[in-house]
């Protein structure tokens, strides 16, 4: 049974022929613009070695959660499909295989973002004219593989071909950066810088902590002892990061609690921590007073300051134990940010020199808190629908529910957040595309017209990210 | 004023044409499969007996707490309409004159699924042409009383009319299922199955729990003197149940907490309930730890564990006390699943002997947290939306909002859960339109294609339900 | 660059051909129905004194917080716009100047209710033939101002313009009503009635809440040393508005939490408030109680009840500190109705003689609580879309939550709620029209027909809001 793969050029249009005749026309404008990925988590190693991809299931399968967790969640074990195990134990490394078992319950997607971005990834990226399925997975499995051994399919030809102005990586305090700074000296033209992101070193409850504020303190050359050293490794660091073309920052947390401790309390919970010693919620107010810190710092040295919240991580301990953390088992919890960003938002929110992005897994912030608070607050902007929200139906849902109260321009374009390079260009065309259908449906009900749509919608593809990311 | 009571063949269908017309299409292919219906209220006396309906106000009023909760916020007093008192104080006895208070207010349910359902139900099982209304309320009456006194108007006819391929009622655990082995034993063939409900049993602030228990322990031959005796007395239920063709249980509490109690725990709150002592916060744990010991068993014996959290039962205390339960006031609360499943899901989610499907009343839930777990853990399934979201845009919504993350294969099909017998048929068929218009919606889109559709819309109506049920 | 600002008829109605002639068949019928506006915050000296509006800038902009703090979150100054100092430090007084800055960001309210409707007042209300752009300000400026200084222009003239049949104001306990007084002494036939607003003598958290106090106790003729005099006093205050046509009252609060005191309780907490030494804990009780004491004496007296939960006030302190109340920082909170309002409608929602109208900012609660409350208890009914959520997309969500559990029978017609007196034709406009779309919807998927649609839009429009505040 083989079903053509094709992907219909009005696809994630409203089927109203008014509104997608507009969404056309829009998404024509701005489809073949630049792509400006200002947050992410591919590695920079892939475009300093710029080696070949090894093959499909390791390029598409093994490191995308989004895809295997749907497998696991129909039973399926992640050994099966190549997972590996953090003790080393042996998986199954037979990757037809796995890519068999992923074929034939490709349907599992239908319907799915996944599914989408996988499609376009296979007609658009390699070519397919088949629709995954277990008959034609091994064809399909060589059709790939042909491809990525071709120099055209080389992470820095792919970055080309795809027309990415700037892709941003994430990266600890720690991190020495050298593949960053192997892609600047390579003469490689491609745009590809890192992003500050301190968790590691903020959240005292991790294992890690204190090896990771060991190996910041050794990146910065300070020996930390006290909250003061801490802090003056994080701000060295940070120009450190600037220097090799970081604009961001960003922090997760599972609140976005923000609080000011005393010189004295920080210094006093810092210490408890350096001994091993710190409280739940010791490390609950040192994450809450970290980000007015790092509103701090971004205000004296220009970073753009990222807020991650709410996402409750490793909740499957089995699964986090056996395989690690990312392993499709983080899973949101309800936000709270009217309360939460408070003492941020009093003492900083004003200051125009913050630039402040706000992220959310909890829809129901969008309307109430997060539109209002962004609609007033000079620093304050909302980032853009987040994971499980950035999809066909999130993305509408977000500009239905932001745009009545925050307009467009208190937020900042599209953020792939993906680790999976070969989807970039696929989620940022579906992105361009609800954004084409959202302001055509503004236009068809007459809420705006076509030339007021054409500029907002170059802003949204284009304009609002690289200028809220200063790039 | 009469108007005529036409059921248009499109609707409920989106009304652009080409989403409508692949809805109509997709519908054609399961309109007429079985009806199963895996969880519900009906009597099972109806088909143990098989008597006729008495009438029309006791056929389709005074049970439905939906219905005649409508008339009471209009301030129509429930006495009035029939609606028993516990004390046993004489109410309404006059059926047509109930009947003409219902059809003045027939106008009130315009634009609800009461409504639907209730359309449904007189035009398609009783042939009505007009719209009731308080002219022709007493004709109405006429005509369905006439066919209630008629054979093919008894339940078991009714039933294999509506082509019911199961029924699932709910049942107390001392229950001894006297109607069950009636109808097993009468040679009449339709498929009526118990489901194992011990709330009254686990709820400690319940009044009744003690009572409740000694009942178990005599329904168990089992004196339960003890958290062990009453677990085995529990056990021994399940197994019966089984015996009598069970496939299920069904928890309800206010919130889905789950919690391990050590062994001298849970038998110490046993014993103070045992004497009346058991505090709130000892019936919260208790419920917590049932939770746990009802997935255990389940595993074991492989009944389905159903958890329906979140309703503040009896919230008006003048009906519940005046009136008794079920009668239009349990009110929604705002229900957390990623932190009150944690306990359950790490010890028993990964284990593919279990099916533990979760429903809610808080929509907000859905994209947010049930959809992630769902999407995850192999044990977990999401129950179909239920009671005030089982409506034509609630249904929309839950599809809208949980199938980006899970899929559809991680849903498990409709559920009337309705104590309204001739309501079955019109609540299966919203489902199946809404299902049917969701996906052509997804067609006409360019999501999925048509061949998709039909292969999830099959699913959706019929192989979803049967899998996730064993049945 | 010169764009015409025409209003398409069809405006805000779904672009699906069947829905739009529909909306517009049903608009056509109430789109000259008189409007009634219930609650809104419109200085009764406008009427009293029938002085001419000084000019465009302190027409529209000065006095409108939905519309400067856009301007403020995308770094205007709000000295720079003349938004005044509390301390009467000067800020820009060249209103042209303003306006020049206002017409330049106008694009910012693009998608936004406020961009509505001042295109609506600009086009309908002025006559303004262009989008308003920094290139036409000056002359749109002129254009306003000229028609403002005509006697056509002046309050009353307008208010007969616009077909206002009853207009209700805002106002404290102590309130002498003075403009009211002259209102009714001018022979003027314009309905400008009070309501009833006690947030200053109960909230105890407030700097003048003693202040306030004495205040009522003034006005009242009574002294104030007591809660038992204090209760008298507001008593006699309400008996006062009602002989100036008051209807109703109004509430506000971070929460709707309703909890009976007992007398001893509530004086000792009086008492230590009247000290100066009231507690947050006080205070939160105090408003609990006195949720309790008002609907008692709406019981007694008649007024229509309602409550408005869930802003946290001021959130930005700068801002408040320096500008005063008001002014665009106010920002919505997660609010929860099932629990806080147990106690009042446990004792009161039975009882028909309260009408209790309950808003929301949370729209998470439209579906799981108060359609669910409202279509139980006989007293709650549900008030409209409110503030951030009275928009396109917003009414539009907040019928198609609440009207398939509470009908809308339990609703209660629209409220402006503004202090922008010449946007009160466009905001009902919008309500009509969205009501119109989502009737026709209902009719266009044949949830219901065009007569019942028909009955439905009058009652939304017109028959409802009557009804509910005994207008």
């Amino acid at each position: 049974m083989s079903e053509p793969l094709v992907l219909n050029e009005y696809r994630y249009f409203d089927s109203d022929p008014s509104i997608r005749k507009i969404a056309y026309e829009l998404y024509g404008d701005v489809k073949d613009l630049p792509i400006v990925s200002p947050h992410g988590h591919v590695d920079p190693t892939l475009f300093a070695h710029n080696k070949p991809f090894p093959d499909p299931t390791e390029l598409i399968l093994i490191p995308d959660h989004y895809v295997f967790r749907m497998l696991y969640s129909q039973g399926i074990p992640m050994e099966s499909i190549g997972v590996p195990v953090v003790d080393g134990t042996k998986v199954e490394t037979d990757h037809r295989k796995i890519w068999q078992i992923f074929a034939e319950n490709f349907y599992l997607f239908n319907g799915t973002p996944s599914g989408a971005w996988l499609n376009h990834e296979f007609s658009i990226v390699f070519g397919i004219k088949e629709k995954l399925n277990g008959q034609n997975a091994q064809q399909i499995y060589d059709q790939i593989q042909q491809q990525l051994e071709t120099p055209a399919f080389r992470p820095r030809a792919l970055f080309e071909k795809f027309n990415i102005e700037v892709l941003t990586t994430t990266d600890g305090t720690e991190d020495s950066l050298q593949h960053h700074q192997t892609i600047r000296g390579s003469g490689w033209k491609g745009r590809v810088i890192p992003c500050f992101r301190p968790d590691a070193v903020v959240n005292m409850m991790h294992a890690s902590w204190n090896q990771k504020v060991a190996e910041l303190g050794e990146a910065s050359g300070t020996e930390i002892d006290s909250f003061r050293t801490y802090i003056r490794a994080l701000e060295g660091r940070r120009e450190f990061f600037k220097q090799m073309g970081a604009v961001s920052t960003d922090q997760a947390a599972l609140t976005p609690y923000t609080h000011e401790l005393s010189a004295n309390e920080a210094e006093e919970i810092f210490q408890r921590a350096l001994k091993h010693k710190a409280s739940a919620q010791d490390a609950m107010l040192f994450t809450a007073h970290m980000f007015m810190e790092m509103a701090r710092m971004s205000i004296e040295d220009g970073l753009v300051m990222q807020i991650h919240p709410g996402s409750f991580r490793n909740h499957n301990q089995h699964v986090y134990q056996k395989f690690g953390a990312d392993k499709g088992c983080d899973i949101p919890v309800q936000t709270e940010y009217t309360n939460n960003l408070y003492e941020l938002l009093n003492k900083y929110g004003n200051d125009r020199r913050l630039k402040l992005i706000v992220f959310t897994l909890d829809e129901t912030s969008y309307a109430r808190e997060l539109a209002p608070l962004a609609g007033h607050y000079p620093a304050m902007k909302l980032g853009p629908a987040w994971w499980f929200n950035d999809s066909i139906e999130g993305m509408m849902r977000y500009r239905l529910q932001v745009t009545e109260t925050a307009g467009i321009y208190n937020t900042v374009g599209f953020n792939d957040d993906t680790r999976a390079f070969p989807s970039i260009p696929a989620r940022h065309d579906v992105s361009r595309r609800i954004d084409s259908n959202f302001l055509a449906y503004l236009v068809a009900r007459h809420v705006i017209d076509l030339g007021e749509a054409r500029r907002m919608s170059k802003a949204l593809a284009y304009d609002l990210v690289k200028d809220a990311y200063n790039l």
